[in-house]
């Protein structure tokens, strides 16, 4: 019967794997999309930059294009879906989609991360839908979560795992107590990193989802630009020893805290409980962690990329905003998003728990020294371990410790000042703990 | 501006804890509920079975009531939130508010469990809306998870950890090594047991939440007397020692399966990775594991119960429910539903692998004889542990073992004539093992 409808006409804009995926999953269970939605989903058009490379087998050739224009221009286009990624041109064609008066689902964090609010402002203004499930976490329904279970709470704070091939590094330095540039090698490898990892390792893929979810979660308008971000990097193998033996894990984490007045996020490795869920998000998972000032904990995790996850994230969204087009009232979307500038706290004035490494001489007098500048700066130590002894005078030995709660400022004073010390090794680790 | 629009009127039925913790969110988030939902919330009614008892004191007296048909046939009424719980009169109320063409909000599990089907039914006749995000889970968004994002996709399996008191039992009587009954005293003092335990640690409250979870995941509409439950009373602390050594963990899981042409739905103990996410959810946390053909697994975690949590769930029902009647397009929440029977797998056919444990004397041939038995009827030993020697020729020592995948048929034969050998100082124990 709702067969008999009008067709909710999609133009999907990139022909990479996520469309793919969007093409089978949409054609593999018409019956069911089109009487959830009350009208059948119909494929318009496929854009791509370059129709050799298109990965598309499952749709008709002749909806495949390279003509942006057409596809823009066509009025009986309902829905754009864009899964082509980047900035531009993906921002200039959907901020034509949406005065063109058509929804949009996107799945482009690098455009949500940067212009996120604007392109919402856009879509509420127009009155159209705006989608972005996709966009984080891959198939995980992070975005449906903040905006619609937790409509009525307030987030107190967010802490994720987003960065799949982080993860996987992570979880085999652990597993196999071998160097990050050996697990990076295999993972690239093995196609689990790219042979260009920056966007990955060094943590900016994670920083710009943090960044998306943070719109959602805290309404945060903000320059994705002055979120703190430390990748993986300088992560050493031994560290996952020590970790262990104070009961922790390293995870590569994003965090986001309403301090009220202002917001804390950062991005950077973290111990956390060893017991713990997000301790135990293992491999290429993502994991996200909302606390609700009524909800309490709410953890949500899964694979957050890959082309099937993310084609049914997408697809979910498909789904919402047809069904509201159909229904004639299009743009609910994006009306729990409440935007507003939120300044961030600086790293200097955030308060955590340390684990700090010190690579010495074995020599008396250090431990004094370190402990002793520790305490100049307010920093108090909560447990100590010193590593064996040195099996030669010239093997450094490691001096661990774990702090109370402090401010990253006074730390990272008394770091400057143990690392000019002569019996320093090397420059002093530091890998803050999170109690999640 | 949506301020000047004709409010949505909401008549809560039952004024308990959840229905104060409802108020109390919708008045202290009015603004932003409304502007959500393009017109106010407003509490019309508070129906309560008795005045003295009503909880509610965030509301206006004048709105409780006791008279059920002044709520019921109010016409200006457009939702019904139904949040006393139980068989009757809920249902009664449900359906006369549906026949009315009211949009229902519903946190009762037992009657989802037990009439769900028929409600959905009644709703989609009706073209009103029908959501129960709060009847599993508490605050886990699992509903809208296997409603809405996971739309195209297929479900294959989930896994649910839903009953918050038998986990709380469970993880103490691994942490502290105590039995059952002392751990059950404790979590009643403590008031996180009922006085009368059973509907919670015998599983049936685990596996009414389950069935509703089968209709949504599976579209299974079937009798929630069928599916086979097992409490928590039979584990013995000695078994989570048992279970450590073989890198297990004991949780209590609701454990849906499509097999094709039948489902397979259980609820019992089961032995779980410790280091998987759900071998690591803890004390009161409910835990969704769902495995999505396209989409991968996909856990969700979080407080399974409680006042608040309980509220965010119900509240985000109704600013679902509330927001599309505005728009004048109310009846798509049970679009997604499309049920029809499901035939369950006997547990004799279900595959599984087990641990078991034999406590018997200590003395030659027994391990020929169970390892025979078991062998005798296909069944296939992984591994096995005899723990120790006896300290006395009369004290019994444990035999552990465990098996490869196999039919629960067999090792039910073979446990059963072991259990009749004269060497067996106790009856043989089963807890099945899942890999998730």
């Amino acid at each position: 019967m709702s067969n008999e409808k009008k067709p909710v006409r999609i133009a999907l804009l990139g022909g990479g794997t996520v469309g793919g995926g969007v093409i089978r999953l949409i054609h593999g269970s018409a019956d069911r999309l089109s009487s959830r939605v009350g009208a059948p989903l119909e494929i318009a058009h496929v854009l791509v930059r370059d129709r050799a490379k298109t990965r598309v087998p499952e749709c008709d050739a002749s909806l495949v294009t390279t003509d942006a224009s057409r596809v823009l221009e066509d009025a009986s286009v309902d829905i754009v879906v864009e899964v082509m990624g980047g900035a531009d041109p993906a921002k200039s064609y959907i901020e034509r989609a949406i005065a063109a008066g058509k929804s949009v689902v996107s799945a482009n964090k690098f455009l949500l991360a940067h212009s996120g609010p604007s392109l919402v402002r856009l879509a509420a203004e127009r009155g159209v839908d705006l989608a972005f499930e996709a966009s984080v976490g891959g198939g995980i329904p992070v975005i449906r979560t903040l905006r619609d279970a937790l409509t009525s709470d307030q987030v107190e704070s967010v802490h994720a795992i987003l960065n799949g091939t982080s993860n996987y590094i992570l979880t085999r330095m652990r597993a196999e107590g071998l160097p990050f540039e050996s697990i990076l090698a295999d993972a690239q490898r093995l196609g689990y990193a790219e042979a260009e990892p920056s966007l990955d390792v060094d943590g900016h893929d994670a920083a710009q989802k943090l960044v998306v979810l943070a719109m959602l979660a805290f309404g945060a308008e903000l320059d994705a630009a002055a979120v703190h971000v430390e990748g993986i990097r300088s992560i050493d193998a031994v560290d996952f020893r020590f970790a262990e033996r104070f009961g922790f894990n390293i995870k590569h984490l994003c965090i986001g805290r309403d301090r009220g007045d202002r917001l804390e996020l950062r991005v950077h490795p973290a111990m956390v409980p060893s017991t713990s869920v997000i301790g135990n998000t293992n491999d290429v998972l993502n994991c996200v962690f909302i606390k609700g000032r009524a909800l309490g904990p709410c953890l949500l995790i899964g694979r957050g990329a890959g082309e099937m996850p993310t084609a049914v994230s997408v697809v979910a969204d498909i789904v919402d905003v047809a069904t509201s087009r159909v229904e004639g009232k299009a743009g609910s979307s994006t009306r729990g998003i409440r935007l507003r500038e939120r300044r961030l706290v600086p790293m200097e004035e955030v308060e955590s728990r340390y684990y700090l490494r010190f690579d010495v001489a074995d020599q008396p007098g250090v431990l004094a020294t370190v402990a002793g500048a520790l305490g100049e700066e307010g920093v108090s130590i909560e447990q100590m371990v010193q590593e064996g002894r040195a099996s030669a005078p010239s093997t450094p030995v490691s001096v661990l410790m774990i702090t109370h709660l402090c401010r990253e400022g006074a730390v990272n004073r008394a770091m400057a000042r143990i690392g000019r010390a002569s019996f320093m090794k090397a420059a002093p680790r530091l890998i803050r703990i999170e109690g999640v």
